[in-house]
């Protein structure tokens, strides 16, 4: 049997997890792919408190005399983060090998230059692993959904904030304090800001905006919201009113162009997609010749990981024959034509339902106040709740739900909210997203 | 840009559906495949009362006469049902083109065959529509769980069989009532037997089993149990235990072979396919790297198939070039090593935890003779509830859960059981799995 030898960057979890399933899994793998993988060299920054001497490749400490190494013939890049990672891509392209990776901020980010590196070198460079673990989300979106014009993406894709509001939602516990316990428990980092922050997910919903439309990647235009903002009381509001509160990538085609956002928002609770808790990812995709369809699974993790990049690599193996004209895009689209020039909207451009809730004098007048308001901005109200149990001095919680409304009206509407007399702080907004 | 012929075989429902999506998306179809692609003729048994002049396309009454063109590159085979179905394909094939087919039955019991041919040619023969619709299955346990040793697919895989337990489940209602009012309501056909008694579920879980386990199709080795037998008790009983029945199709693989098997199950409610409700299907894949991941949509219909019939195609169309070395096969597996030699194991050997019905006379010690047989035939119990409600005459039901066992020490002691003069009837056996 033929033997292809393998090049790793990065031997943290990740990278531990990918030598772990080829050997496992090698006798599988080899009947798949038809080539014995062996994985020759791995890089890591320092295998100080190792023993290398039990590994069966060379330990190495430069990424780049791996990416440049005549006997490596595809590179798994697994160090995250921008740089180095860019430059070692870069590197193992020119020079001539097929390159697959895991990370989703440098694909978000520059994906689009290293893509047409791999192009002009006619070689592959893959990254199912960077959005939603092990979910075969980009291949689905890339093959599956070629016959459909995509009209929604919308995924749970932070497996940290997902654990988060999901306890928030089941417990009743606070933000900090659920948090806290994430931490202990490794689901979420020391330095949590880009899940908590919503970054990481913008990341991917940037990713899957791409393959979903066809557009270039654009992180710098993607709307993003993260969920330190929310409080028990807007779950436990959303939920009398039948919705629970999912942190979502959302990327949405409209006539006049797309919306890439991130944010947290209502998803009504007999949606399949507000049943999945922990830190489990789903993607729902919605089509105008599949409808809806939703896949689901563990976003993050070492093995999981690890089957997206395993799936990448036997993908590649069998393709090291192809020429580079039948070699499928980045994206799915032929070679012969450019990408979609659907533009992303601004946010004030965007339509959604909303959710929201204003603490209000209890006196008489204020509602005729609030709704007259929101009438003459030409948002339509869906309902409104006094939240009596919650009343403080002479004040109550008012929430309202709203129909779809243009971003700008809402924007006009909340500025002339939180202008009353009567209305105490500010108007709290969260999105409504249903799934038909 | 090159055009490529396609014929069609059928143009029931989803062959309209494939005419619609291809004029509707065409645009996007040509940047996503690089050709025009033209249904240049299309077969349907007669065409009276359409008006064919309307039609873009050669309307034929031959379906052998497509198969055999020289101008058609490729075969889509819609016409359903095992003959002429198969002669069309091997005609197709014979003839050099390429086939698209969403016939399970077909090719669960005749597909090696058609494979074989197409291999020897040169040529594909892709199925993606012929197991759960618009959901990408086949080509997720295919390519991207290539990675994995597949331990257990689990899959709601006939949408008029979770349609009539979702209503039966969620309004208490008796089967034959629900199914008349699903032929009413075009989810159940004029003769739904092959739907009601696991044909149909039977022919798509063993195209899942082969696909997950590389094993040779083995439709008569299927174990295949229908949804006619539960009544509104046993969906009751088990709602009260925290479960929901569904009728599940599952491939399991165990150390000594295979199990494949077609039958009502109780799943835990927590579980994400317990919430899988209406006509929809959803599949579940474990493997030994990703863990649990689950594929949710819509399993039939006329755009949804033809979404996953237009995905085959526009894969076809890439790989149109192609050299036969270069061509994935039809499982994933690859074309120098033969197929997995794992049994299929009979029935007897199945392992299953159980759930357990029996009409019992209501005095002392029965419960002590019905536990003592159990644990005779090794069985562990692991709840018991005696079900007062239905109290008739001095006779009660009783509901038992077990461990997993051995099926044929459940077969032993069910005969032991329905032998004991306190137990009246037969005993009610339900299988259970587990979501982990």
């Amino acid at each position: 049997m033929k033997t292809v030898a393998i090049g790793i960057i990065g031997y943290g979890t990740v990278g531990q997890g990918v030598v772990e399933v080829l050997a496992r899994n090698a006798r599988e793998i080899e009947r798949r792919s038809g080539y014995q993988l062996q994985v020759k060299r791995v890089a890591k920054r320092s295998w100080q408190g190792i023993d290398t001497s039990a590994l069966p490749f060379a330990c190495d400490t430069d990424p780049f005399a791996i990416a440049s190494d005549p006997d490596i013939g595809i590179v798994i890049e697994l160090a995250g983060g921008e740089h180095p990672a860019f430059e070692i891509i870069k590197t193992a392209l020119e020079h001539g090998k097929h390159v697959i990776t895991a990370n989703k901020a440098l694909i978000a980010r520059h994906g689009d230059t290293l893509f047409t590196l791999a192009r002009e070198k006619g070689l592959e460079l893959t990254f199912e692993a960077a959005v939603a673990g092990g979910i075969p989300v980009i291949k689905v979106l890339r093959e599956s959904m070629s016959g459909n014009e995509v009209k929604r993406v919308a995924g749970i894709i932070n497996g940290t904030s997902n654990y988060i509001l999901s306890e928030m939602t089941q417990k009743g516990r606070g933000f900090a304090d659920v948090l806290k316990e994430a931490q202990a428990l490794g689901y979420a980092e020391a330095d949590p800001s880009f899940d908590i922050n919503g970054t990481d997910a913008a990341h991917k919903i940037t990713i899957l905006a791409s393959l979903a439309f066809g557009i270039p990647l654009q992180f710098d235009s993607v709307y993003i919201e993260g969920i330190d903002a929310l409080t028990p009381d807007d779950i436990q509001d959303a939920a009398e009113l039948g919705y629970t509160i999912k942190h979502l990538g959302l990327a949405v085609r409209r006539d006049n162009g797309v919306e890439i956002r991130v944010h947290p928002t209502l998803v009504p609770q007999d949606a399949l997609i507000a049943s999945v808790n922990g830190v489990m990812n789903a993607v729902q995709i919605q089509g105008n010749a599949i409808g809806n369809s939703l896949y689901y699974g563990p976003g993050a993790g070492k093995l999981p990981t690890a089957s997206a990049v395993v799936a990448d690599l036997i993908d590649v193996v069998r393709e090291l024959n192809l020429k580079s004209e039948d070699r499928l895009a980045e994206f799915g689209y032929s070679q012969v034509l450019d990408r979609n020039t659907l533009p992303v909207l601004p946010p004030e451009d965007f339509n959604s339902a909303y959710y929201l809730r204003l603490t209000v004098a209890d006196r008489a007048g204020v509602l005729a106040d609030i709704t007259r308001i929101l009438a003459d901005n030409g948002i339509s109200i869906n309902s409104v709740s006094q939240k009596n149990r919650h009343k403080h001095n002479s004040y109550i919680p008012l929430v309202l739900l709203t129909e779809k409304v243009r971003e700008a009206q809402m924007d006009a509407a909340c500025a002339q909210l939180a202008a009353l007399p009567a209305v105490s702080g500010a108007v709290k907004r969260i999105r409504v997203e249903h799934f038909g």
